[in-house]
């Protein structure tokens, strides 16, 4: 079987290289499972730089979410989500099945992005402000797959949206998935978005930190939430203090691993079931740019990273 | 009777002037109060550049705290507290004596300072985190008088204090005053206060903003607050994606004036109540650095700035 290993953290282009292991014997009970998807996130790439919160020893396989189909053990033919933080980018994986999420059949690249996306877009929307009908929020990097997400959840309820993005290039796919206002990141953006909406935000979702951070914080009501899950910019979020001390703002930070570890099982089964629900009727989606195959890795890396994809990069161990 | 007025916007050595006009008559049940001393706090300073929250119809009376003796209407003799956002820099004023706060005899310096900085001071350390003896705070603009009030409260319910200053010769001071570590900014301060007092910090207080807030954030333990009162440094706040993301820190702002629109009556008779008791008994208190005259405004306006000083700049209208 093959895997994407990483033996130093780096530039995940040279420091990912691909190799061919013996297939792993079954252990009592295991399971082996084919892995059919494996998305490539932000944070994936992150982590093998030795940037994220978390450091894995090393060697480590790349990779923290993907689907696959029970080939040898109990449950064989079903569908199943990966477990987090076992490594991903694998053609099979040997695991015990009550690690695994038994899933619907469905669309494979749709449901390999359950674990990470939809949920993080989901609790941003739902564990810092009580957000009712009508309300406005208004997120930067919203062409990711988060982004996305984020606008068709809020969309479902009521919610109106501004998004922010870095290029023309991205504001009718927006616009098409339902969001509200659409507008490109500039030293004016608080004014125009009140030009845009009239309205002050009530929650404000960041990704992109540094200057974006601030001007989105400018454009909330008073009392209102910034909360950032990402710093795309590689710069520190910068705050007016005019937004802390006279509008009264508080500024947070979103990571799934906190969010997991704080959560009870029933919570997460919960939030789980809704999404893939959803999934599985395709009201919830993110666009697919392009598949690579394992051994492409290097290739998948870069062009992932270089940000001016249209959907999510997607690794199909298995074939497409 | 003498007042210090501006009629534009700007530097305030440049734009207060002083002016005399008669004494106001008595209205009904009116009472004329002689001013004996009206501290200059760095927002009194900031509301006059128009760089504040609020910005006052124009032309304005400066300053916002003070305090006097009623020499005309019922209660004359009394010893009170003037009200804020009516301008205190003035040799006398008439006013409904519903709105003093009588005084007890005692330090005049001290006691016209109450309105402002021990309640800050007070409310940073009850308003954001759960503090209990033992745990840990740090702050910046540490030998501030905001700093220094902190620094008493604190002690006295055992609460350990990390200070932070940006010049060696404001050490020694917060020391006496019992601070258990004080450190001078720079790059490095995180690993400093660790090493220093062994502890993660639960609740920092910051009044300089810029690359110094970020520093006191990563200071922070999981789920630590940063509460920011004041931008010295004229930049925004440069918080980290690490800290937010996967340290979880909260980022909020104290503005007085918020404060006191949001609390009942009795929840701020509460609390003067008690600051005035610890003040007339001289447990909390504030360095003095120097009187000046009303005549000598431009001269204090430009000497309180520099921030060389030791101690609170004091107008004294009818000498000291």
């Amino acid at each position: 079987m093959k895997q994407v290993i990483y033996e130093t953290f780096g530039n995940p282009a040279d420091v990912l290289k691909v190799v061919e292991t013996p297939d792993a014997p079954l252990g009592e009970g295991q399971v082996r499972v084919q892995v059919l998807r494996a998305p490539i996130n932000p944070s994936d790439l992150i982590q093998v730089s030795g940037n994220y919160g978390g450091k894995p020893p090393l060697p480590a396989i790349a990779g923290n979410e993907g689907l696959g189909r029970i080939v040898e053990g109990p449950g064989e033919g079903q569908l199943v989500l990966l477990p987090a933080g076992q490594g991903t980018w694998v053609s099979e994986t040997v695991c015990d099945p009550r690690h695994l999420v038994p899933l619907p059949e469905g669309d494979l690249d749709q449901l390999s992005m359950l674990l990470v996306n939809p949920a993080t877009a989901a609790l941003l929307l739902s564990d810092y402000v009580d957000l009712k009908e009508g309300d406005w929020v208004i997120q930067s990097a919203a062409n990711s797959a988060v982004g996305g997400y984020l606008v068709q959840l809020a969309k479902a309820k009521g919610i109106n949206v501004a998004c922010v993005v870095r290029r023309e290039s991205a504001v009718a796919g927006l616009k098409e998935l339902g969001a509200d206002v659409v507008l490109v990141d500039s030293p004016d953006l608080a004014r125009e978005v009140k030009a845009a909406t009239g309205a002050k935000m009530k929650l404000a979702v960041d990704a992109v930190a540094g200057k974006t951070a601030g001007r989105l914080a400018d454009t909330l009501e008073p009392g209102g939430t910034l909360v950032n899950y990402g710093g795309m910019s590689n710069e520190d979020s910068a705050i007016g203090a005019a937004a802390l001390i006279f509008n009264n703002i508080t500024v947070r930070g979103f990571w799934l691993v906190t969010w997991m570890n704080a959560a009870d099982k029933a919570t997460r089964a919960a939030l789980y079931a809704d999404l893939a629900g959803q999934i599985a009727k395709g009201t919830l989606f993110a666009p697919i740019d392009r598949h690579f195959t394992l051994d492409e890795i290097a290739e998948a890396a870069k062009y992932s990273w270089a940000g001016e994809r249209n959907g999510k990069v997607m690794i199909a161990p298995n074939g497409v």
